[in-house]
């Protein structure tokens, strides 16, 4: 595929950020664990804890999203933020548990999971640099995870080595590189931008790498941590 | 009216707090702003700063639910956050722009005002304290507005000096005084017996009712804002 | 006295928002607590006022510092903001109180004050606006007053009017005329420009044109306050 | 040595929540990595990985100081947290590089690290914890660290195993194991019990036995990943 057909952004901050950070870019993206999905070789019981913790990941990022709606000066911003939280208490997480009694876990057990170190890590790591910040750090620190999902279901949806049929994952591809989510991540990009139009200039790009390089590494260590359980 | 009609509740945290609050309780839910909204000689003037003011004191609660969510440690609470939030984003704000409109104020008109120093500071104050504090102080120092207005409503709908045909005002009392609103506030004020049960004690009630006074005092300062206007 | 003699720096961030709020500025810094403060004419129990609301003022500006260290992110603006911390905590308190004593205020006396509108209205939007913002938006806030008091000292130090002897508030005069104040609101409006560099561009200059504008119509209304006492 | 000297407080909230967290906490307190500190067999890489990140840790812990002085409503609290808050940034950290450099690592070394996984869990975790609640959360999230510290200290400079002629280790044994730091680590746990009495009760100590859990845990997992890189 060439990369004229790629929809990532190649200007604005995302891909700043992105260019930036390529070498923990490239690790979170093409991790083994991202590489076995795709062809349906991971370990089931990789995928299990991947997605047990996914769950109480999700409950942070319901916070983090809070928060951005707190951290607003405008009510665009508060209207942004109000709908991740809404997508993710009011859909994803019924979605989720829907999706983990499909794969043997039921409600009790994936609530009463205590965080893996690489859950609380990164989440922690994102809602605190969020807090410490303004919006705009906030936002930086979540896109790994909501634009880097964008990118990784996107190729993966068109990658010739991914497995389409038989693949025990063929759900997670399809929520990922489907046009919804495709939509959430470009969406979220474009933000980026708006905010750095609204307040940043001057050294502040090398602060923001920072967060996303650190968030980004935290992503890879969060597919490390499913990767060690299979 | 017998005291054994009354529906607000005479045990648990807020009825506690509005005891050990009881002169600025009364210089609140009696303010003479409220007295003439009930009997329809508010002048029109003062309404409608108020109004407006209200419109911007809105959008800081809507933040101090967002606040709210982040603040939860329970799913429970992170929905009743959610809950309040999205009543006000998705639902209040826009009621409330097209009743500032029957009243000649525009969407543009509203949206331009400078925040009022009462407005100011009372959305501070609880945002502050809530931050400050854990999520039954910010919830103490909600409780004033979101409880207060059901016992100013329901007094209203009942109080026979209420005028009721040819009142201005009456849209007001009704949704403050109808059940939609009665039902809010009394779950609000059930939800803090909760709060109180899983987290507080010892001489934690006086901390509370330093807060609970002070939000207090500056609702009625809020209502002296808008009558001054008048 | 000449343009060229004023030391207040005529470029930079400091400069530019007060340019920008100019007539804000002008009643904050030339309000008639000021004048009649510079004259020694202000009512004595107008100052007295407003010196125990100055006490419960620099509790919260010490919990301001404290959020600037926790907002930081070097080691150098951490020291930047414990420098602020440790001079009200440690040395100011202390002074006030004596300076109060010295009034007639016992420590007692002050110590239970209840806060003032206008004290609680200028704290709780600095600490909220900091926090929601990042560390620059933090120092907009904080700087009408460790700014703005250093220009009024040293206007009123220079100021023919000022009446020198036998003037009740020589002290006041001599404290934030004197060289060891002016060097604080100087470093400190220095310390904004470094952040702006580090951190800002875009709108941002606006959002902070709004905070710098609220925090100095919010220090006008601090002297009002007290001049309404008198 | 007999539990009747055992210098740590057996009631009191300290007390109840360590043994409620037993487990954990002989994790932590007789964690390899400890032992072979107080044996003088640890890796010296061990070490310096360890004293590296330490310094990174400690940067973190003063932003958690800088916290708690926001996070007070007492003078007597805001006192308590810019003792430690000076503690740290006017002493601690450049006696700690002065540490550092008698073990080869430079200024530049230190000061150049990356966070590793473990310190960014830990010191994240204790922020946002302490953010998200009130200042009983944030005093029980440091307990681990500080009181740990003394607890470990103590026992090491008891402990007959303990090797004290030519042990590369036994300036961190006299440090820890000192009058003075004893001294800090008993105050910070009469702290907890006062903090308890002011705000909790109820269900508020299983809260505080799973935040308590959760950063003995954390701690361990530091020390393993001093150990891993031995």
């Amino acid at each position: 595929m060439s990369a004229a057909e790629q929809p990532w952004p190649r200007d604005g901050l995302f891909a700043r950020l992105r260019a930036a950070c390529a070498p923990e870019w490239r690790r979170y993206v093409e991790h083994d664990f991202v590489r076995e999905l795709a062809r349906g070789t991971l370990p089931e019981r990789a995928f299990r804890h991947y997605l047990g913790q996914d769950y109480l990941f999700l409950i942070q990022f319901a916070r983090a999203y809070a928060l951005a709606v707190y951290k607003s000066s405008s009510l665009q911003d508060m209207r942004d933020g109000l709908a991740g939280l809404k997508a993710i208490l009011d859909d994803e997480m019924s979605l989720h548990l829907r999706y983990c009694r499909s794969w043997g876990l039921s409600e009790a057990d994936v609530e009463h999971l205590p965080e893996a170190p690489a859950t609380l890590a990164y989440t922690r790591y994102v809602l605190e640099t969020g807090m410490a910040g303004d919006l705009l750090d906030l936002r930086v620190a979540l896109a790994p995870c909501i634009v880097g999902y964008g990118e990784i279901g996107w190729a993966m949806a068109r990658d010739p080595a991914t497995r389409r049929d038989a693949n025990p994952y063929r759900d997670w591809i399809a929520t990922y590189g489907g046009a919804d989510y495709q939509a959430i991540a470009l969406s979220a990009a474009a933000g980026l931008d708006r905010l750095w139009q609204e307040r940043a200039g001057g050294g502040r790009f090398e602060r923001l790498v920072r967060i996303f390089g650190e968030a980004t590494r935290l992503e890879a260590d969060f597919w490390q941590m499913g990767l060690s359980a299979g």
